[in-house]
């Protein structure tokens, strides 16, 4: 057995099934390896971007790891954008990055790169397999560091000879890291915070976005008055019919401090205290009022579900029953296509289990409010704020959930930087929806361009912002890759195309026409 | 003036005329000085990996800088894979990469990560901007380190406040680097080796391809008996009709032990010894024979044209005529679109002065041999291995000579790494024609199988390298991106497209059915 072969059993005996592939020469033991097991499903892309997107979806709804096969920096360079947003997800996804045979290295071959440090910036665990030998441990280590919660990025630089050389046996099952528990001390303060009428907001992210998270904060603040809020973007959160309801942080400074005004105590839960996307001339970095009281209830690695509880505990909260949302879906939308009738339109087709992956930047900003009570679902948010993760994380989702329906929003400025994805979604014939939200403009761009005080707005900087001239025909190179697709110009078109969707079964792109 | 404007001026000054863009909320303030400015070309790209790429093509044809406008860590991750190679080809690219303000980093909002450690390994020259008043000092560096021999790759990270602070004034015009020169005694030793009678190769790479360096190595050879050879991959290379011609070393090391077989001494002008592109088990690394001698007459930042000439001169070389190609053009394929057919009609219809841009891989590789006396034109090869460069690089070299017709060859795997390359073409009605080589497989991965000695290859291991199921129909992508195109299926139909489009101007895409 060769590393190659004892590394790939040693993750199969580790719980890996899925592997995000898109290899080159320094690999091919690894593919070779793949070629001979039944027990991994290789998936070919034809970018590393959407290898990484698509693991960092596929581990947020299996709750754990894909691995990802990259060749080289360059690969891993590709893979990076989506990578950083997995790892601000705290997603579990496992890369492994051939590299040169050991004593190749040495000779700056052209493909020869420093790719320890491309690697850190976007790994929480990294590691180069010695030899072959130790390859089977290093890839146990692998799963182990991303199986560490909430999930983290783990890379494993493997160069050619440790994939070729013999190696030792696989490793077998190993225990899954502990999920660590929020102290006593955390619980008492927070409720001391939480009942000394003070105006407080609980502040959830990350793993307090489940369910039963939901269901246990909105006990506590119904038992103390506190205000519910959580993350801006949130790598998973559970809504619809049967939750209950969180209302978000908004994206503009403006509308933050409007959502936390008169706040003085903040309670986080799975996250931090929140701080604006990015600066802007004379306004602050913090979301939070100034002498604001912090206080975090659980880390981000840590069990926010079993924090929520013992809250509720301490709280007698329990007496409260959770308020869940009553089944209230919008009417489909009407005449002009626009992002109101568009919302109505999601809102109102969206089956049961539908897993949403957003990244609908401005022109699908009212799909997530509209579906507040829609059938029940789960909705993958833009993390990292790299764009290009939605059509790649569709794929993961769509694998790790093959009995789900996935509908993807996506700005079209966005879409086209994992365009790629498309042509995946049609080899692997997976069940996504893709709607293109085609205003042809990077409209948050120019949203953003007066916002930070930047002057003399005229024709030539909007123009770089502009995705007109041409016009960017989504349903042709939908189908030059093998995805149908259809352009709709009314809600009532966008209705009957969406809601056949629906209906059916594979792989659709709707290019919606938006103002 | 602010330091987004002053720095602008400053690569203005410095004959910085072009950038390629894909920009972000914080590079607000400098996509707000290129608005007003009339002297800076700025070029929308959908994908940062198109921005490097173009940057690339255009320092290798225009052998000055161009700038790329990124955002953030993820913005220039997705550029590396295409700076690292412009980085093994020596072009001269200025990146501007916008950061976080400064006093915002601290908060580790969604989009914070550590650019240093990403932009290290893909950049010869690197610097964080410390603020607004130091932005056009840095920026002037930046251009000095770029044009730097043989051209290099200058990473300038621009925090947002550097940007919109008031600043200092622009930098006027600075001189460029001096090119170092090469040493009398490295001179002497290679006349030495090259008339001691051992068989001896003059191993050409970088500045040393240059139509007059070419020139002064024919002379050489011709005086002393060496063999000539370049290295394998490329930057530029003048070629055609009128030009001397020069071998090029084989990929495969089987093909490069052949052409070196039984050489005792090697003489390299602007490169180093070759080596081989990837190891394979239990075969050498280094492509020179044991015990071979190797001298460096010129480094790769070195003056080549000048150590060539000093070597004429000591040769007393100068008696000999350089034997330049005589117009020997093929006739057009015929029957069967193949390697053989399509590179004969590549050859027959490529107009003069022509710049050829190379990823046509496995099928596309006789199109260089064929074209050896064809039409004066220039060759782009692939130089760091990292896929996906033909396309950007080709709206590089449009952009830098907007007067001569650019022919890209690309292998259909490559091209689906950066295709959102077509709508920045068609966007800027660039004299492009694209030819797209759809063997719908990846060839050359199924060839490097065998070769690392991959056992068992089997039907999954071969669907990892197969493009087919769903075939890609890149003439509908392009279409969707506003390129037109056709495909053809014979050689007729071949000629029929491609000799229309060498005597058009515009955007043209062929995609060429290969077995």
């Amino acid at each position: 057995m060769n590393g190659a072969e004892s590394m790939l059993q040693t993750l199969i005996n580790n719980g890996v099934e899925v592997c995000f592939a898109n290899p080159g020469t320094s690999e091919m033991h690894m593919v070779a390896a793949m070629g001979k097991s039944d027990e991994v499903r290789s998936v070919l892309c034809l970018f590393e971007g959407v290898c990484s997107g698509a693991a960092d979806g596929y581990g947020r709804m299996a709750g754990k790891p894909a691995s990802t096969l990259l060749h080289l920096g360059p690969g891993l360079s590709n893979a990076s954008a989506n990578l950083h947003n997995a790892k601000k997800a705290g997603s579990p996804v496992i890369n492994l990055v051939g590299d040169h045979a050991t004593y190749h290295k040495q000779y700056n071959a052209p493909l020869t790169s420093d790719i320890l440090s491309l690697a850190k910036p976007v790994s929480d665990w990294l590691q180069v397999a010695a030899s072959a030998a130790e390859l089977p441990s290093s890839a146990a280590d692998a799963v182990y560091a991303a199986n560490t919660k909430p999930g983290q990025v783990a890379t494993l630089i493997v160069p050619a000879d440790a994939a070729w050389d013999s190696s030792t046996n696989p490793v077998e099952v190993q225990p899954r890291p502990a999920i660590p528990q929020v102290t006593n001390q955390a619980v008492t303060e927070a409720v001391q915070l939480l009942t000394n009428s003070e105006p407080s907001i609980l502040f959830l992210g990350n793993m307090a976005l489940t369910e039963r998270a939901l269901e246990l904060a909105d006990q506590i603040v119904q038992a103390t008055g506190a205000k519910l809020l959580s993350d801006t973007f949130i790598p998973r959160l559970a809504r619809g019919e049967g939750r209950c309801s969180i209302e978000r942080l908004g994206y503009f400074a403006e509308q933050a401090e409007e959502q936390v005004a008169g706040i003085k105590q903040w309670v986080m839960v799975g996250t931090k205290a929140p701080v604006a996307f990015f600066a802007y001339p004379g306004k602050a970095s913090e979301l939070y009022p100034e002498n604001s009281t912090l206080h975090t209830l659980a880390q981000v690695n840590e069990d926010a579900e079993n924090a929520l509880q013992k809250l509720v505990d301490e709280l007698d909260a329990n007496t409260f029953a959770p308020r869940m949302n009553v089944k209230n879906i919008p009417e489909p939308g009407a005449g002009e296509l626009d992002p109101v009738s568009l919302a109505n339109s999601f809102a109102h087709y969206l089956p049961r289990d539908a897993i949403v992956v957003d990244e609908g930047a401005t022109a699908g900003g009212l799909c997530a409010p509209f579906s507040e009570s829609a059938e029940r679902h789960d909705w993958l948010g833009l993390t990292g704020g790299s764009i290009g993760y939605g059509l790649p994380a569709a794929i993961g989702a769509a694998i790790a959930c093959p009995d789900r329906k996935v509908v993807c929003i996506h700005g079209d400025g966005g879409a086209m930087y994992t365009i790629q994805s498309l042509w995946t979604m049609a080899r692997e014939q997976l069940d996504i929806c893709v709607i293109i939200l085609a205003n042809r403009k990077y409209q948050i761009l120019q949203i953003e361009l007066s916002r930070v005080g930047a002057e003399s707005v005229n024709e030539k900087t909007l123009e770089m912002m502009d995705l007109g001239n041409p016009d960017i025909d989504f349903v042709q190179i939908a189908l030059g890759m093998g995805v149908q697709a259809t352009r709709a110009e009314t809600a009532e078109q966008f209705n009957q195309l969406y809601g056949d969707a629906m209906e059916g079964t594979g792989p659709y792109l709707i290019e919606a026409a938006m103002p």
